[in-house]
């Protein structure tokens, strides 16, 4: 066995003495250690990509990636990082070349949908050694039915690739790429999530996975966002539950230029608030919040999950500026998913 | 070569020495003695998945599969299959990202279809070393032209994901899943097929594929459905050419009780008959041949193709129940494909 | 290293003494000499295909293909050639499950385009070892907005999958046929490049890249199209410039019968004029285009790069005749995509 591959061995192993779930739904499972240790192997990983290619350490393994919505980053960076490991990535389009899929219980099967989740996941967890799934919120209740019904049915490691309310994977490259803006970690330093307009009411998945990741970290978290969009407090309570083990420390302001002012990063998110029927016409009222350079004067680097609404979101000048990292932290998608396939299959 | 990788190249051998087709549309072409062959080779892939996986007995090959219509179980199984063993397979949809298909010869072709089976099927041919292909019927002919159109001008193997008259590899995976009942084979145990109700008139590929499993299995076949769905006579008839080698008997019934009692399996399956305009109404009056728990008292499991309605087909109760075996059953698909590429391309 | 291991490397180090760019955008790029060393790698490997899929010479890479258009030769030949070389590739269909795309700077994104690609472009650089795209014409303006996107804004090296104006992979394999048909090369031979009838005003791409390779392969081309149909002359003059090097001769004419008579090949295709909004009653009477037996008759073999109409661009005769060459010519795709990929990723 090379040093290389003895180092991985090592590290995930790390990740393991800290985290055995097998179910990465909405980021927070593998708790302030576990991340950690996922990040260390992200980064043997990023340091040696090819390499490691090379080597196919998960050799004859079969991860099944299932999009009921669009991609471009998660798909590529999911396929890529399973294909580099040796395993193979079958891609599938929910409803699109699949079944239409019932999720409700004891319902009487007459109607469009000819497969219940009852037997997909089983299924697909017989073929695959992974599953990852892509379900965001539908209808008026934006609820977590697809990826809850995955979690309860599926034999196979689950691996939530963006729901309702949460996209674990974009928070752990999050983390990784807060860490290598803090030079190494973020403790303490300044992180700041603002609100920025949108013309579409977006679910809070992305807001709330940077929390997350903010928080494991231990960031001294601003988040900024106009009245009436506050994020899920639900969600927020549960995940602040770590701040004590972490450090991290959670101030919500109506400021976006205090909140910027400092930070190693301003990440700027459009999202949906309390009332989505008037979604547009409060947003039009927003533009202030558009990221622009004077946001940014006394603030280290500007973060976005993409795809990201040029001039809507965020200026041209920000984003074609030396401030800019929105493309290493797309980057870091690739390592930081090779690294639970890793955990969960080497 | 590995203890485990001879025995490969043996078992793979001895389907050789009974079949040395490259052809699997309707199921039959093995016949009771090469699919015997290909059961053991399935078996050997089946218990040793991941260890052979590493062994990468087909690298550098390629095999294409077309899909005309949705698929989960087929196209995930084929998928992680051909990439367990190394080799590479292309998912294409037709239709959707490639060219409209014309199968007609001789036709002026100034309308919407841009390619013509005579060229599609050879070329595919030149860079797959396999090629699979799903196409249901379309249209009041309801007939096999996809799947015909291949197999006269396809250079390479072929595999028949399901068609209007067959499904093979189902009927492989059933064959070993019926000889997982039977303990090892099912020569002579009664199997139950019956019809069950089912909001449209599908075709008849699954349970004409499920007869001919069962004689080539040399099984005691009870076939129940209600007047004016009896399956496709032909292709009885030539099914049960087979019965005299192999010792199965048919028997077919109007009372689904008879034909589940005493069963290893009660294989439950929609259809449409003679009549599909009358279809709905004429299944409305047939609530009874839902399979409920009363129907499985005394037999002893229950199969299904899958995807399947839910209190239409089955109620939940015999589903969620200890003796569904849908779940084994469908994960039968993926070693019993490994089987036939092993066959055509170690 | 086994010895056809060398040889590859050698061949590959022979197009890098020629070629180090890292586009193939219009195929002129490689130059004479660049592209005679390409050939000689897909030689290489169209002759060893199996045994170089089994050595996996691009284990860990990743090959990211973005289809906006259908495909069947092109993403199949691509992703078998990937395969085949233990490389992986991604594939990706634009505008389905995926974001709508934005091409034009200094817009305000808040209509349907989620995704820029001043963000698309250098994300997929991060996750693929190589692009490759493909975007017909949109709309009357028929320009290359997307590839030229790509080229601006990728760091990766890109793979023009067919654009408004060019199909340099086609025009690879093209000239591989060619040559084939010369006998290893073409140079001084005579080539006809014919205008055929389409119902619809198809892009120049594939002519013009016919028109590419014949000229870098040193060909006597004669190119026969009827009035208001001439090729873009803009690119027909920078193709020319390298008529000195390879002493290539071009001839335009509005014989067809002439252009074909001698030559080593018929090579067919339908485009649009200079009038799009009457090419079907100019189609309508210039039926006599259509290749028949008879404009063969003094001819080697005919060409297409697929998929045709038949009876409309060639008659069934000559398609399923002994002259016809369609089906090697598709299949010199994966060797010349195969070797340019082993350029780039060796």
């Amino acid at each position: 066995m090379s040093t290389l591959e003895s180092r991985i061995h090592t590290a995930v192993a790390r990740v393991r003495e800290h985290w055995r779930g097998t179910r990465l739904i909405d980021g927070l499972e593998p708790g302030p250690a576990g991340t950690a240790a996922l990040l260390d192997v992200a980064r043997i990983y990023r340091a040696n990509r090819l390499e490691i290619g090379r080597m196919r350490l998960l050799s004859g393994r079969a991860v099944a990636g299932l999009f009921f919505d669009p991609s471009l980053r998660t798909h590529t960076s999911m396929e890529v990082a399973t294909g580099r490991l040796g395993a193979h990535f079958v891609y599938l389009q929910g409803g699109q070349g699949t079944w239409g899929m019932e999720f409700e219980d004891g319902v009487v099967m007459n109607g469009t949908a000819a497969e219940h989740i009852r037997e997909a996941a089983p299924v697909l967890s017989t073929y695959a050694d992974v599953l990852a799934v892509r379900a965001f919120p539908k209808g008026p209740n934006r609820d977590e039915t697809v990826i809850r019904g995955f979690a309860a049915h599926a034999g196979a490691p689950l691996m939530n690739l963006e729901s309702a309310l949460a996209h674990p994977c974009q928070g752990l490259a999050d983390q990784l790429t807060l860490s290598d803006l803090g030079g190494g970690d973020f403790r303490g330093r300044k992180v700041c999530l603002t609100w920025a307009p949108h013309p579409k009411p977006l679910p809070q998945a992305v807001p709330l996975s940077v929390v997350r990741a903010a928080i494991l970290g231990g960031a001294d978290l601003h988040v900024a966002c106009p009245e009436g969009f506050d994020l899920d407090s639900n969600e927020m309570e549960r995940a602040a539950s770590f701040c004590r083990d972490t450090g991290a420390k959670v101030t919500m302001t109506r400021d976006p230029n205090a909140a910027a002012e400092g930070a190693i990063a301003v990440y700027a998110k459009g999202w949906g608030g309390d009332d989505h029927a008037t979604h547009s016409e409060r947003v039009a009222k927003l533009g202030q919040w558009t990221v622009d350079d004077r946001r940014m004067e006394k603030a280290n680097a500007f973060l976005h999950c993409l795809p990201v609404r040029r001039n809507v979101i965020v200026t041209d000048s920000v984003l074609d500026g030396p401030k800019s990292r929105v493309v290493p932290q797309a980057a870091n998608r690739e390592p930081v998913q090779a690294a639970v396939m890793l955990s969960w299959m080497l």
